[in-house]
């Protein structure tokens, strides 16, 4: 990566503390984990309630100023949800502390695991992972323009071009009942796992235990099947925008699964 | 099911308020779902942050008083972190307010992608999926007994007979390094969709629209690869514990997959 890449500043609450050889804090990396991944998991403090309530959602990174912008730049976060959930309408009834911006404090993550690592002993078990956190402030999108913007982005986001291959636009009625957050990231932080498994030298020296406990990854990837048409459908054949997207998808899921097993992948020690 | 399944009470931070129909509050659905999924999402709020922060985690439900109780019955969740490990320094200096249980306040997540689902309009695309987020309060585990259970518990989750095919018991320092975490459950819900798409009369009327999107279901869900052998794996051959349930959790992972895009499948409005 060139010594341009953008990073977020390292906070108290989004450094990572262990194994901080696998931490990442550029832009690219933790908006590549994001936006790849299909189901998100967001937190926030509800105002009746001690818990940090988690939500799965759908969200992808971008930017409604600046639609061009890639993921190494800075970018705001969507997240689609129903109009009067808990989480909008928290949202909607959230006025900033006066030294802190506006908008409904969020935690949100993506994980994916890229495979399981057997060692020698329990302890020095691991996963091959990609994961990634965002902290930011939530507020609720007004503006029409940008709340399309918003919507035809995560719908293409499930499937590229789905968005143009569908009915759209949306009618006022689907408008109005669909809510979009913005999340202004404050700063996040990303961890990465890759390699082989990796054991202390007291497990390595003893030939019994070498010679009896098998040690490897089992690579894991998210495969997409074959299409299966709803009772409705009357389209024929599967389009190539879709097909083609699945094939890609399971390909490289594949492979970068296999590639994170790599022996020869640098494996801090697990 | 039978009517003596418990249910977790109903409480107003735990409700599933949208598409309530596909809500379970059944212990059994919500552990199944928790233990089935290799990676938690578990949050907390961090005494030096406004924002309540997500740690992607390994956990597994138990009971150590009666290990023989199966997922339809109360159980708490353990979950595994470094000991020094940020969450862990938390639960450890804290105390519960006068009115609350003892322990760290978290919500945990599990989510499982089962299927894409495209609809006309992106308005009625959904996801197949299995979700789960359970509530309670975090401590510490002090008794080695428990935390041997604990730590036997999580390593076959992760392969089914692992912990007796490695080399165990953990030795001192790895026992003081290892946390675990006791979860007491307060409430939780799941939350299922699955079937095909479903639109709007208008749309289904419009025989344009009909015409020229394909509809239907892309099943998900996780494959587990051939085994790679580490740099010092010594035994030849990939035990039968981790074939079989390699080739099991393949099987069993598409079956569910197929068997959720069915259109026999109740789907309620999505």
């Amino acid at each position: 990566m060139a010594r341009t890449e953008l990073e977020y500043p390292k906070q108290p609450y989004g450094t990572v503390n262990r194994y901080s050889p696998r931490a990442s804090y550029a832009l690219r990396t933790i908006h590549g984990i994001i936006n790849s991944c299909p189901i998100l998991h967001v937190s926030f403090n509800p105002p009746d309630s001690s818990f940090p309530t988690i939500l799965p959602m759908i969200g992808q990174m971008g930017s409604f100023d600046r639609p061009s912008a890639d993921e190494g730049q800075v970018l705001d976060l969507y997240l689609h949800g129903y109009v009067s959930s808990r989480i909008i309408n928290t949202t909607r009834k959230t006025t900033g502390a006066a030294d802190e911006p506006d908008g409904l404090p969020v935690c949100v993550a993506a994980s994916h695991l890229d495979g399981l690592v057997l060692a020698l002993t329990p302890n020095s078990h691991s996963y091959n992972y990609r994961s990634a956190v965002l902290f930011g402030h939530a507020t609720l999108v007004e503006d029409t323009a940008e709340k399309l913007y918003a919507m035809e982005l995560m719908t293409d986001a499930v499937v590229p071009g789905r968005w143009s291959n569908s009915r759209v636009p949306p009618n006022a009625a689907e408008m109005s009942s669909t809510g979009v957050l913005r999340v202004r990231i404050t700063t996040g932080s990303a961890k990465i796992r890759a390699g082989p498994p990796s054991d202390d030298r007291h497990d390595l020296e003893n030939p019994d235990v070498v010679g009896r406990v098998w040690t490897g990854v089992v690579p894991v990837h998210t495969t997409f099947g074959s299409p299966i048409p709803g009772p409705y459908n009357a389209v024929t054949d599967v389009p190539p925008y879709l097909q083609d997207t699945i094939d890609e998808w399971n390909q490289s899921g594949a492979e970068s699964a296999m590639e994170a097993a790599n022996p020869r992948k640098a494996a801090p020690k697990s």
